[in-house]
């Protein structure tokens, strides 16, 4: 057992952030100036009927403008309040909002936004050795997203923990309120299908350890008192200060981070034998800490 | 909603077995002769304490001889009843056996078996289309299992379901006793560093939706009172015909299958517009399905 605790050592630093480290032991180690904070309106939080609740770190409104807004303006309605968790499907995604698809949405919510799953610029400050069957290369923003691009357009990929907006059939992209996140493995071929507005970076286990659902093979509760409530859906800024998330994510830039890119590629010895020699962008998430 | 739930069924031929088709309605669908019976002597039955069960189905023994002649030996000496699931990690593993790594091995099971984390044949009758960042090729085996390749060797790849044995330090290469099953994105950095000796093909949610543990950061459950108890773990070759579980994988062999592979690379309208031209192995996982 011991050693399998070593090669989940090794992968808790995808999973989780990496302890603060001052001074760095570890060419890959971050210093304590290369964490920033993440906005208070970044921050999204779902406080669950059972006691649970998860913060969704909102994606940057250069990419995905509208629905972010939506789910702003969303939030601030207090529209998910009420709401519930109504469908959990195993190695697939945990989805909430209205079930019923009848409550209508609140006042300056743009119904169906333009399809921002992608958008022309890489803009990457540092990239993975390797593409993948899903991206010529991937990287990660200035800002802490991981990044994938076919050379033509750019889109944040559907890794473990990302938040997608749930859509009918195109051209419909999805207001905002009804959302999931991936809690398997990543369905990449939902990459440029379905816009990313954010990622779980607090409590993806309150969604995760949900009991799957049965109903047509997708994973609806199929009985209503199997749904989990949504108690409130705050943004963390409109929160009392006492209350609020504080996290921070790692800066992207410079020779740590590229350390760190390359000991993800390269895991190291004595538990890893051989070297992968490069890592797909869900394998290597951007770090994400609590502040301590 | 209802969108998300196309995206979904595109997703659960992929995460469950795709249901019977006769006759076919589309080329990649199956044929009821294209459904092959698991050997009862290559499924383990886990028996849980909370009623729950789950069956790993046994890699082949033309890859992973010793390591899975250990694990039947395990079974029949009835070794893991009494021993618990003792961690869960988020987005990475469930791990489950001796938890004190003192009970003594049955008879006959070899301690330190060698190495079979890759073997020189990449012996797949069925591609995908694109390499991977871990991988420069990878496939079908002819019997229903995912492959990887580098051009020199191949392995199982660490995909979500996939049953690794637990092991020290190298030389360790794990006795088979302590297994773990991937449960969320996969963890390929394994790849080649520990065997891979089956896929849960029942049940994974018994053991995905397992409270995440809080020890060491690895997900060990801190207190004894946390650990899901193993009623009793048996091949379904040594329980009674009645009470053994029925599974068939499907032929990667042909044009059908071809055609499936295509269909996951390039997911269908009307739900997707943007089909991604490729899929990573682990999420075009070999079908398996109960026997109807």
């Amino acid at each position: 057992m011991t050693i399998a605790l070593l090669a989940a050592a090794a992968a808790l630093v995808q999973a989780t952030p990496a302890p603060a480290a001052a001074p760095a032991a570890k060419p890959y180690d971050a210093l304590p100036g290369d964490w920033v904070a993440v906005p208070d309106d970044e921050m999204l939080v779902f406080t669950l009927g059972n006691g649970r609740r998860f913060v969704v770190r909102l994606a940057p409104s250069r990419y995905v403008p509208v629905h972010v807004d939506n789910i702003r303006r969303i939030a601030r309605a207090k529209w998910w309040d009420g709401e519930s968790v109504y469908r959990v499907q195993d190695n697939y995604v945990a989805q909430w909002g209205d079930a019923t698809e009848k409550k209508p949405l609140p006042a300056g919510v743009v119904a169906n936004p333009p399809a921002e799953y992608s958008w022309p610029a890489f803009d990457a400050v540092a990239t993975l050795s390797k593409g993948d069957p899903y991206a010529t290369k991937a990287g990660y923003s200035r800002d802490g997203w991981p990044l994938a691009t076919n050379g033509r357009e750019a889109w944040i990929p559907h890794c473990y923990g990302m938040v997608g907006v749930a859509r009918d059939l195109a051209p419909s992209t999805g207001s905002g309120g009804d959302l999931y996140t991936n809690i398997g493995h990543a369905p990449r071929h939902l990459d440029r299908n379905i816009v990313i507005v954010g990622r779980v970076i607090e409590g993806i286990d309150a969604l995760s350890t949900l009991p799957r659902g049965t109903g047509g093979g997708l994973g609806l509760y199929e009985d209503p008192k199997q749904y989990v409530p949504i108690v409130s859906a705050r943004l963390a800024s409109d929160l009392p200060a006492a209350e609020r998330p504080r996290y921070q994510y790692r800066k992207t830039e410079g020779p740590r981070f590229a350390a760190w890119i390359a000991a993800r590629e390269n895991r190291e010895p004595p538990f890893f034998t051989v070297p992968a020699g490069g890592a797909d962008i869900c394998n290597a998430l951007p770090p994400v800490r609590k502040t301590p």
